[in-house]
């Protein structure tokens, strides 16, 4: 299979914040093509957004089900071999499903579905497919929380017993929605968004992330979620108690509407023998502290790191970002389907699946619950 | 009255940690001098301490009592003009009550007292006695949180949404007091302590400094506390939902068991305009975030501070530290009550007084009351 | 000219550091396609190297002579448009001439060429030519070094009184060059590197930075060298005093052996009216000081960007790093490729050219004569 | 001997910047009181000052003569103990000669004399007085510049090879001189300051802590100066390159135009196995590079300090400042006095001195001669 993957895109027209994002980092590692796209709900539009794209006219379909059946009927050697879903969250059930149906692999946005229904059958149909399927978590891709990772797993932190993370926006701190702002529009927009605002939009990546660094299920959350936006029906705020499975404990902070913030996605996880610490809008650093010596910083391609961290592309000190740690997931999900297209059988490369994406949805539903029940403990 | 003002120190021998800062702090100024003490329970001991300051043997008292009772007899020009109290927390409430009823103002360490009994029964002797009465809460002395506080004043930070505390230390994540370490020993004992371990030792300045910034109360809060040392019965971890009288919502994440972590106060506030955030053990610089500016940072004697952040003892760029915020309590004190003893009347400078203890000490018996119940919101 | 533009490379074989560089930043924006390349000195290597990339064998070719004089041969709408030479400095030359009189335009990288008289004949070469010529420095790429040049075009800083900067690395610390590592190797090796070391390898980026973002020429320089490593003919460390056209002072400070640095170029240049200062390798900030204001910090997509630095790919707070300002310099020079082969006539995007390459090789010369002459100052 | 020491403070009338440094940094400690001044030209205006700090009327004297004079006069144990000049640099010398060969102990700021003559025959005066005699370079008395000069003589950064050292300001970026500011007008004046404007007020500080940390000897220099205020005719800026006795080469950049800077002086030094950096505005930190380790940050009071950096007054992460780094040097100085007093013979505290006082001067004469030469390189 001496080929670039061809990939399928589904949402992402010209002007699309994630689309683009999951083009270039598709793009990155030189393993993945684009080779079709139902870009909007217009074949003409569409094809507008093709033409950007440099695709050939008849690749570009006016809607998911032309895109699946059309490419279905296409030879094996043209034919896409996976979407990308990038539409807003309503839009992921029914492409994911028909596309899994219809012998296609899946890279998905997150978060995974509209309702945690949604996310228990389409796990199912997963499975049934034998088809693959990646969760753009994108986060954990990062060369420092993969050491962060390693060191809780190799036990260097000890038990882990305090968890604080915070992801905090500011970007809805206006009613950005009344102004024809698109990507504020569904976000505020429960046919669109789903139960959760911020929860869905921000909140399972912090969720996502507490849970792939230590390892540990958060067991149950007591949750005060806000609505600080004018006539918003979903959180534009949360504020959160976590308990996690082995006992430790921990906080939870996200908004949308924490003004000037940027994309303050931190976490820091205490142990009884080191501590980590990490910042996704500084992520090549990752500190750590320990009982009997001075706080030490890892860097990508830095001294003393575990292999799993070993993942960067450029050598240290040159910085990498947003775009290289969503690369890796898509790299991870590539070499995955490459040995599958060619028969081979390897470990899953580290990317996210339904399983993370299957969490993700019941997180929201707890919080909700919890919210509406003045903050109880409730089990997620 | 061209004199400095005479201090009589209760607590704080040879070795004590914070009876030092409190000697220190008191002195950078020029305005106060030690003149006697009760430093330790045995009059030997006391005269140690005494002379390795300097201090008269007959001026070293081998109790708190005999202090008062003995300096009350020297003539006026002698005497002691106030007490430093900077024992552990079960004994302040007696010293202090003693001394105001003796005709002695007072400066004491937080939190005020053992009980919520005793600050109410405190707060009304003071009221009584017409005696100056000052609680160290030091971190709203520094300049960059006057320069915050002065921001919501000025409403330049419109209506606060969120709040984010935290203070976060890792000395009792080993079990310290079974190695005989004194600090750590009493903190973890009830019967020196109070119901509140962490909540009493940190957890009050980090309410104190929520509702000094944003002069807002906190209202109720959910809490869910820790107790992760072997055999503690205090809380040595807390973490807490809050709401503020405004509707605002916010976190409170409290820890000596967050291991590697020295003195991390730090908080962030996010009004409908503008944001502060800061951070205790980088004192020297405030940073703000603004809807149609960039991030700004403001230092101590830097450009464009209200005249209440301009307080620095010296030049920009030349970083202040715990003490000199701690010394300005001290200085503040001193100039109320050097007006005072001259009989002039003067605004109250701006130092914290039993309206903060008392609020301190309501602060950590809801937090008690609150996790007892599961962490349902308890009201302040 | 609905299609990508068609790249073939020369050198980066499997394994090397820049060619790979070259590869994911001029992917990322889906602009280019890599078609064919000369990877390595041998056809053999060459075809494993396309294979990794999946090329087609016979675009695989195993001297950069061969690959211009046949793709030259292929049909117009199959063979490369330009090249990208990724080869050490000694071999930049060469190839840059052979493509530029065969049609074929150039990416190069820096320093231009391994001496002055062949950067001097190059640039008339490419002026023959009449194509396009662009030396991936990469810096002056970044969102914030934009911002940072239009805040001096524009007079926000007033006039330029000091500058200065470093670009310091410590992985030739240790003699690696002895231990068969090949990038150490063919940069200590003067037949390879030219006649600087550390110089030509990052003072050039440090040379080209400042008169980047200052828009003046730095006209003299006193140079101290140092040669640490064992055996070392070439500089592995430089100080230099910088005088620029304006009056301005400043000094550099470049190295190799600065153990335990990775990266880290930074500037801070200082006008009469304000400053900026900005690191490499935390480069979604730039730092601004100002007269009246409190500090500044600017942040891609954030607040208050001059126009020219409004190229961020992702929204504010989503970091951007090495790749994505060297995937920019690719991008402006496709566009500018782009309108071209189109017939198109545009102002020239901003990316750096011959001039800047021949500014680099001036640089170096006149700091190894400086040297030479035990730092005297020596016109540029 | 059990009291304080008694100090006569010389210059540091209300209002000044030094004087009052001078003031709270000698009382932190608790060891000196301040009991006499000549605080003023005038005895009325010295009275005026006294008065503010509640000295007695008799104690506050027209001129330094009156002061030595008529303190010498006093019964022992009474008078002042040593005197502290805090005057402009041309009011150095004479006092402190006077107050050596009059039995008194002596406190100076830097630069030691307004002239390199002046400073080699107080050397001598000192040593033949048998006083002792200490120099306010307060930088070198941070626990963190004690860490870095203990890992230096430990060898645990093996041979240094590179020195980089900054102390930029921008306090002098107006003409403020010609605004009846007092600070600023001695300081630009050579009748007050000498023949160093930058040079002698924070140069000094710069060459100090080099030679202080790697314990090595700058041996020669190539400054090139600037005059960048309107009619400055001593430096206001200054860019050098070093060269150290043991081959280490260098540069520093010194300022007072540097726009927007506050006190940044910042250090660091390049060895063959480890390096370190230091920011005098964020002075509790010390990071520090290795060869195969992760950077480390060491902290006041925390993980792994050398004996001679475990100086801190407070725990780990309540920060210490300026202030409490020039107590350092009075608490120092204050204990070798006191042992002397008592007769007992110690190992010099480490404070600096007359020797190091003097190394400044010939930095001074050594810049300003390198720059006349239009930067040829000049020894100290």
């Amino acid at each position: 299979m001496n080929r670039k993957l061809r990939m399928g895109m589904i949402g992402g027209g010209t002007g699309s914040f994630i689309g683009d994002v999951h083009r270039k980092a598709s793009s990155i590692d030189g393993m993945i093509e684009l080779v079709c796209g139902a870009f909007s709900s217009t074949a003409e539009k569409s094809i507008q957004s093709g033409k950007d794209l440099f695709l050939a006219e008849n690749r570009c379909y006016g809607s998911y089900e032309e895109m699946i059946l059309k490419e279905k009927e296409l030879p094996k050697e043209e034919r896409m071999d996976f979407v990308a879903i990038v539409t807003p969250n309503h839009m992921h059930f029914p492409p994911a499903k028909m596309a899994l149906e219809n012998g296609f692999h899946v890279v998905c946005d997150k978060p995974m579905t509209l309702t945690l229904e949604e996310a228990i059958e389409l796990e199912a149909i997963i499975e049934k497919s034998g088809k693959l399927f990646a969760l753009t978590h994108n986060y954990p891709a990062n060369p420092m929380v993969k050491q962060a990772k390693a060191l809780v797993d190799h036990g260097d932190l000890g038990t882990i017993r305090k968890v604080q993370v915070q992801y905090l926006q500011g970007w809805l701190s206006t009613d950005l929605e009344t102004t024809g702002q698109k990507q504020a529009a569904w976000r505020v927009d429960p046919s669109k968004s789903g139960i959760g605002g911020a929860l869905g939009d921000i909140g399972t990546h912090a969720e996502n992330l507490v849970e792939y660094i230590t390892g540990l299920k958060i067991t149950e959350i007591a949750a005060d979620l806000g609505r600080f936006g004018k006539g918003r029906v979903l959180d534009d705020d949360g504020n959160l108690l976590l308990r996690l499975e082995n006992g430790a404990k921990g906080t939870m902070s996200i908004s949308q509407i924490a003004l000037g913030e940027e994309n303050n996605l931190a976490i820091k996880v205490y142990g009884t023998k080191g501590s980590i610490e990490w910042h996704q809008e500084n992520p090549n650093e990752l500190v750590t502290r320990w009982l009997d010596e001075p706080l030490k910083i890892y860097t990508p391609n830095g001294n003393k790191l575990y292999p799993s961290a070993q993942i960067s592309r450029i050598p240290a000190g040159h910085p990498e970002g947003y775009l290289e740690a969503f690369a890796t997931v898509y790299k991870n999900f590539a070499t995955h389907l490459i040995a599958k297209l060619k028969g081979e059988t390897i470990d899953q490369p580290d990317y996210p699946t339904a399983k993370d994406g299957l969490r993700g949805m019941k997180f929201i539903y707890a919080a909700v619950e919890s919210d509406k029940n003045n903050s109880i403990w409730t089990k997620i």
